[in-house]
């Protein structure tokens, strides 16, 4: 597609099929793998030996961390991540951070050494007789590879679908008498070359439609999703509330994925709920790259208010209308939807104007392609640390009751004095389910992706999380907030952090507790609230920080905010990891 | 089937489903749950409170604990087990250890909290498009319920099925929606009652002509799979092996599940390998309840020597003649395959005759049902403490080279310290990859499921099933031996062991290594045995007492033969779990 593409180190025959994945993956600008190997994986860490200074090996004890790390590293650069896992049962140890990895459509790519094709048929050690099964709802494509002649193609076909809009992850099978092969002359070239993600822009009439329904509101709420941050698209969609003098809300919080828009911003009100102030008070509601919605449970109350207009934007055409009514579809990378509704506005400025604007009812998919960054680490313009006003509306998310289950108490304290340890500049990456709306309120977020967060329920996902996207964003500090029962699932990401040194300071709430299951409890109102016994929510005993520090990473425990602030202030030069551990229980 | 079945807690209507599936457990005689329950559960875990004298929950903190305990459980009692896992996540790290309990055979009922069937067409929060997708490989059964007035048949069924031969795991979907709703008249009624699972025996016609080739074998060899431990058939291969003045030998070390054979009776002679001297020896090979076979790699030696007569015994007709050639198939039941050749060979006393023979070729199905014991506990008859003597031939096992790789030395005195430590009634759950065949052979192995271990290579398993293992047996010490890989997999477990205060001493080998990794790239013989360089394999640094120690778990750290021995004796008494770290690296 792309004729400047070139293939720098794509070998054309004779190549064993170990060396050949590596050429594909260093051509697509892969440097590191975050790998837990088996023995099927031996032909590929034996390559990686030979060429050690074109990629790196990052090893995890556990595939959960391989998979957590590849999607925080993806958020951040936007561009594929590998997660290598040893068979069967490695591959079913990912799935359920690869289903984190889906809902916030990154590029990962699960690389899965699986035994010999011989042995598949035998019901060997380590093979099941369907593996794709395992893994074909939660990638957008899943194949495994039938020769080392196909290996190339198909690597940079996952590559390339990984990428492509909507991203999301993919699955490559990789038997070991495949790996032990060597490709035939010609294999390379079949393979796609590296090239960028080609931008689609919405119908040109769905854009006119679009731009006089907000010319012409005179209440509009813009929900910002976190595809605007994923697309860059954060400085324009700034300039699209600011003409407008549109209120900005943060998508639902359940579907909430990244900082998309500066929340210290006097046009930002909080996170998206249907009794939202604004939202109730709204002429026209404008949802920018989310979905509508993540929804917890069967809608009791209408998520979307019918009073008002709406338009939805999203990259994925099927998600627009897919649950909810909606006035305008534009279909469209969001940077895109914004630089053409901003040209369609009257009078204001497009601050990041398309080349060539062409007819897009015809031609959805622009021939114009985004190159992919030369570095790893290129973020979108921040949207800068504008000053909070007094006309800034109540946050509706934080003011939403906290049961009153015994064991979560004082978190008030505990998030300020987080806020106030930690700083403004730390990346956030958090994982403590009860204690997520009051953080999210609360905690700074000053640029997109400041503060990251799954919607796919997977507990642990945060500890791996954050180790990815600190090795891809070394230039800010990098904090993981963690419930403890998030903490035990992932723990063994702190094995990682010490054995390579990764600069993250893991923050545990400890409260002893599955709180999210004692307030279901407390909902569902019956004996266990009237007995005053909550079965399946106690999960206390672990001292935290003695567990880090027998993995060797540098941990304290603290019982006070006041204790807690100093604690983070002191390890924020720390070069390794560092644990703090809060007693939040009563 | 059985007309004395009765349903004494079953009731009829208007029951809320979550208690009629605690009726239904409780009928079957199921009296704890292993749970890692997320707020899906509200409505069981209440109905558990008001019903605590029927049914303890046993909290895990990671899925993969609650399968594996499961798992442990089963393997003792014989008797359905029950895991119950949150929601797609949950069940997504429930699958690794699912495939030890297929491999297994054990009864291992899956229930799978789900989010509300209006959710599921709506993307919403924890969940997929196909849930059955994700099990249905594992699984002999799969079934999300679809109202409540279905839930006692489909659960009743469900546990029937998994109990039943070939036995197995089962998988039910329980909507949030349905566990919330109530039975209609009736319902409990469609449920089938507990039974016993009746008994097949093979073809009269097969086993004449096996008993022939038994009689007129002159150096026939034994080889015990695990089906003879779980269908309480030891008693009978040890008179079988004594007519017959036969060799015996364990199933290959790959496909090893539990002891089926005394190690110390004197017709023992180690594991089946195709290079064991009594194999090439051998005129006639019976395989009795064992796989044929669990391959590691595709064969390059035949693992079947063609020389001999070949005679296959399992009760899955499917398993006889799946890859290599036998003379006579046997499907049926272990105990009835043994006690009908028992009968069949001239002048042998029949230990445990069936009451009424019948021709089996037209009925392979026995109307003779076996009924559940009472007992959760109750064990097959012990091979007993025959002493060795020293007609016993060299365990080729044992004398199978351990690759050179550093990092792995010193092995041999650290089983004998083991050996030593823990004593001769232990029941030693093993999870110790590449130190697997030197413990397999040194353990003492005086009963049938004193040894037991997994064949689906899923790390990690043994921490959970030691617990379960536990639970079921309080007779007998039970201890888990963990490489620190396996521990570092199935951590979470000294939460539960902790909470619970079950008496398992956990002893991890700690040699710093995958080693599994690096004896492959050894044998790949490539770059990195060239350069030394190891990657994927260095997973050194933890100091595992001291991370037990922060669970809660008395812990100690030893570095010689010596020291662990005393270390395992001091800690025989102790009414909780322990464990002990044993540094085996250089």
């Amino acid at each position: 597609m792309s004729s400047t593409a070139i293939r720098p180190t794509i070998r054309n025959s004779g190549t064993p099929a170990a060396h050949a994945l590596l050429d594909v993956l260093t051509g697509w600008g892969v440097r590191r793998v975050f790998c837990c190997p088996g023995s099927t994986e031996a032909a590929f860490l034996d390559a990686v030996v030979e060429r050690s200074t074109e990629l790196d090996i990052v090893l995890t004890t556990h595939e959960s961390i391989a998979v957590a790390m590849a999607d925080g590293a993806a958020r951040i650069t936007g561009r594929p991540q590998v997660a290598y896992l040893h068979t069967n049962v490695g591959m079913a140890n990912g799935v359920a951070h690869l289903t984190a990895a889906q809902l916030a459509n990154s590029p990962v790519l699960v690389l899965n050494g699986l035994k010999s094709t011989a042995l598949q048929g035998r019901d060997g050690f380590t093979t099941v007789p369907y593996p794709r099964d395992m893994i074909r709802q939660h990638v957008k494509w899943a194949r495994q590879v039938s020769s080392a002649g196909s290996l190339p193609s198909d690597v940079a076909r996952a590559l390339r679908t990984s990428a492509a809009e909507p991203a999301g992850p993919t699955w490559i099978g990789l038997p070991q008498d495949v790996m032990d092969a060597s490709t035939p002359v010609g294999a390379a070239l079949a393979a796609v070359p590296p090239m960028g993600v080609p931008r689609n822009r919405p119908a040109a009439d769905a854009v006119a439609a679009a731009a006089r329904m907000l010319a012409e509101a005179t209440r509009p709420v813009l929900v910002a999703g976190g595809d605007v941050a994923r697309h860059g698209a954060t400085e324009a969609l700034v300039a699209l509330a600011e003409h407008l003098g549109a209120t900005v809300l943060g998508e639902d919080r359940r579907g909430f994925q990244r900082t998309a828009f500066a929340t210290s911003h006097p046009r930002f009100a909080g996170s998206y709920a249907p009794n939202h102030p604004a939202v109730r008070d709204a002429d026209l509601l404008f949802f920018v790259g989310c979905r509508m919605f993540t929804e917890f449970e069967a809608p009791a109350e209408n998520e979307l208010p019918t009073r008002a207009g709406t338009i939805h934007a999203h990259v994925d055409a099927g998600e627009v209308g897919r649950l909810y009514p909606v006035d305008v579809g534009l279909v469209g990378h969001t940077g895109a939807v914004l630089d053409d509704l901003l040209a369609a506005l009257p009078t204001v400025a497009t601050p990041t104007p398309t080349p060539t604007p062409t007819p897009a009812t015809a031609t959805p998919l622009s021939a114009t392609a985004t190159p992919l960054p030369a570095s790893a680490t290129t973020l979108p313009a921040s949207a800068g640390p504008l000053p909070a006003t007094a006309t800034r509306p109540p946050d509706v998310a934080s003011e939403r009751p906290v049961a009153a289950f015994p064991g979560h108490v004082g978190l008030a304290p505990i998030v300020a004095a987080l806020v106030d340890g930690l700083g403004d500049d730390t990346t956030v990456v958090l994982d403590a389910t009860t204690a997520t709306p009051a953080l999210l309120a609360a905690l700074p977020q000053r640029r997109p992706d400041q503060v990251l967060l799954s919607s796919s329920g997977s507990l642990g996902w945060g500890t791996g999380a954050a180790l990815g996207v600190r090795l891809a964003q070394p230039e800010y500090p990098v904090a993981a907030i963690l419930g403890d029962g998030s903490f035990q699932f992932g723990i063994q990401a702190l094995w990682t952090a010490m054995h390579y040194r990764i600069a993250v300071t893991f923050v545990v709430l400890n409260n002893g507790s599955y709180s999210a299951v004692g307030s279901a409890l407390h909902r569902f109102d019956g004996a266990a609230r009237r007995t005053g016994r909550w079965p399946g929510t106690d999960i206390g005993g672990p001292r935290i920080a003695e567990i880090a520090a027998g993995f060797g990473v540098p941990a304290t425990r603290v019982e006070t905010p006041a204790e807690l602030t100093s604690a983070l202030r002191a390890v924020r030069a720390t070069a390794g990891p560092t644990l703090v551990e809060v007693l939040t229980g009563p």
